[in-house]
């Protein structure tokens, strides 16, 4: 890990990265989440071919499809193609992924035997696939556009776990943790644990960034996060910090949150469209990076409407370092793709200046 | 409405009026949302013999399911028994209740064409059994217990109305309204003429106060909100409050939308768990009164960890005047009904001091 941190400590020269870390950047950085799905007519044709999890453990598949927006978009970072419930298959779940319904968990867990059944297991050895994918974009891409890992963050891991699937209340999440909390943490350690490995795996493997996604934690009341959920994705954080990579801590929902994320770690807190750039550097100080927030609906409008969009975030941001432009959740399979290729050239063409911004 | 206006100008003596009124209380008034809901054997057992809008369409059961919380749980309040989707009926639309599936429009609105198509409708004729209902219920509620009456916002019935049902990403309902922002607006003014007179009507029949369900509104940027929706749910809150009555104006997510609710109106913001009541107080300041905030999660909780998290809300509240107790959105079915009941039992008997917290 020392010689990891070395490698990072020199000022890197990626748009991407230099946000990360908070420096100045003649452009801003931009990607988008799920940017290697969906919407994306080649990976549609893969997935044809392919099963989603097939494609997750083939490496050169999967490294593939990684490439698609670089090639296809210009975007300045790579995501790693991966599902967030990857993790639990090794764990000893039965994990499906059934066509236009989201994951089903065939063996969700509900009760301390189930928790006590989950299977510790050592990522870099039982998920090598993916590091191996992570190798093999490492030597494809260009030296500028880093790669960003990630994982799902413990609570959102979790809610899939003990739900079953995707849920609209997490009305069984929410119960095992305010009725059983002891269950509740050994259930979080465990996931905890696992995930920080297999992000710490990542990096060794070449990531250069991580995301945390946390994407239903904006469920909870800010007291729940603190007591339920704030140790453990704190703990992964700081896992993944000491190798030395930026940490990106992503929510949507997130708007009562913030500060609590924030304390949580992450050198960037990625925000849904609901927060306002300025009020959250408002709320957060300028010690973060933010990430964000596009409407991803607004990739669906007429340009005109769409570049009005980006100018708006563009302007939130008030050209002040430390921002990666994103949408807000991931981008929707019906988005033209001719619309996310105008938006990353309309944002690399779009600076703003601070200085013509008062208040940065 | 003069005649009304009188009425209602004397101090009010039933608690519930009195915090709507942000009048000191001897104890927090307390009801639930969905209180007549699914969780109650009762209504089960006539929901086995009729179908939802049966009920809806029938003053006499309306008036029978809206006053079992009121004898089986001792609430604060009565609400009205109906649909935030009834005015549509009249409208031309097609609404069924499919079992376990919620609300599906056989003919959503997507086009001008379908927008012109949706019919003006005077609801004290069209929808005059909802108003018998009321006439019912007031004659029956005890005079403390104040009869409430409500309708859905525009946006909240606009998105079932564009989306066909419910919706996890409300994509057809944003690309509307961003990409055919005329139409839109021809909707949403359509949507507020009828729900504005409406909800007058339900005043004239005998509604005590008046709750505006926008519970998906907080999927709108506090941008899209002001200039999508807020005219609108402003103008309907104003007929209302023409009539002399209160108003409480409620949406789940709104952390990031609270100041642009409360300058649309309501003498009530309606919250859900997400924000604690004393920084929504902070942010919107001592004129408003709150309504909320317990997860309904909480009441499926072994009864001490309930009472915790009833007595943390009250705390919250610091017993300032202006606070209604409420679940932050929907009982859960599953709610076990001596817990419900425990909470009124509790809110009832436990009134924090304002004189105790130093901040208030």
């Amino acid at each position: 890990v020392s010689d990891l941190i070395e490698a990072q400590a020199s000022e890197p020269s990626a748009p991407f990265l230099r946000a990360c870390r908070l420096l100045p950047n003649d452009r801003t950085p931009v990607w988008f989440m799920r940017q290697a799905g969906r919407f994306l007519p080649e990976y549609r044709a893969i997935r044809e071919q392919h099963l989603l999890l097939e494609i997750c453990g083939q490496p050169d598949l999967a490294a593939q499809v990684a490439l698609l927006p670089v090639q296809q978009l210009g975007v300045d970072a790579a995501i790693l193609f991966a599902d967030i419930l990857l993790p639990l298959i090794p764990m000893g779940i039965e994990l499906e992924f059934s066509a236009g319904e989201g994951p089903v968990i065939h063996n969700p867990v509900r009760s301390s035997q189930d928790i006590a059944r989950l299977r510790a297991f050592q990522p870099e050895q039982e998920l090598a696939h993916v590091m191996e994918a992570i190798r093999i974009l490492r030597g494809e891409l260009p030296s500028d556009v880093p790669l960003i890992g990630f994982a799902g963050a413990p609570f959102t891991v979790a809610s899939y776990l003990v739900e079953g699937g995707a849920s609209r209340n997490f009305l069984a999440t929410k119960s095992l943790m305010l009725s059983e909390p002891k269950h509740w943490h050994t259930m979080m350690e465990k996931l905890s644990d696992v995930i920080a490995a297999y992000l710490v795996g990542q990096v060794r493997a070449g990531a250069q960034a991580i995301q945390l996604f946390d994407t239903w934690v904006g469920v909870l009341s800010p007291e729940d996060y603190r007591q339920f959920v704030e140790p453990y994705s704190a703990a992964i954080l700081r896992s993944v910090a000491e190798t030395g990579v930026p940490t990106i801590h992503f929510g949507t929902g997130t708007g009562s949150l913030l500060e609590r994320m924030h304390a949580a770690g992450g050198d960037v807190i990625g925000l849904d469209w609901r927060t306002p750039l300025d009020q959250a550097w408002e709320r957060l100080g300028p010690v973060v990076a933010l990430q964000g927030n596009l409407d991803p609906a607004a990739l669906l409008a007429p340009l005109p409407v769409l570049e009005r969009r980006v100018l708006e975030v563009l302007s939130r941001a008030g050209g002040r370092p430390g921002h990666i432009f994103n949408v807000g959740h991931g981008i929707f399979p019906q988005t033209p793709v001719e619309n996310a290729r105008a938006v990353v050239e309309f944002v690399h063409t779009h600076q703003i200046q601070p200085a013509l911004n008062p208040e940065v």
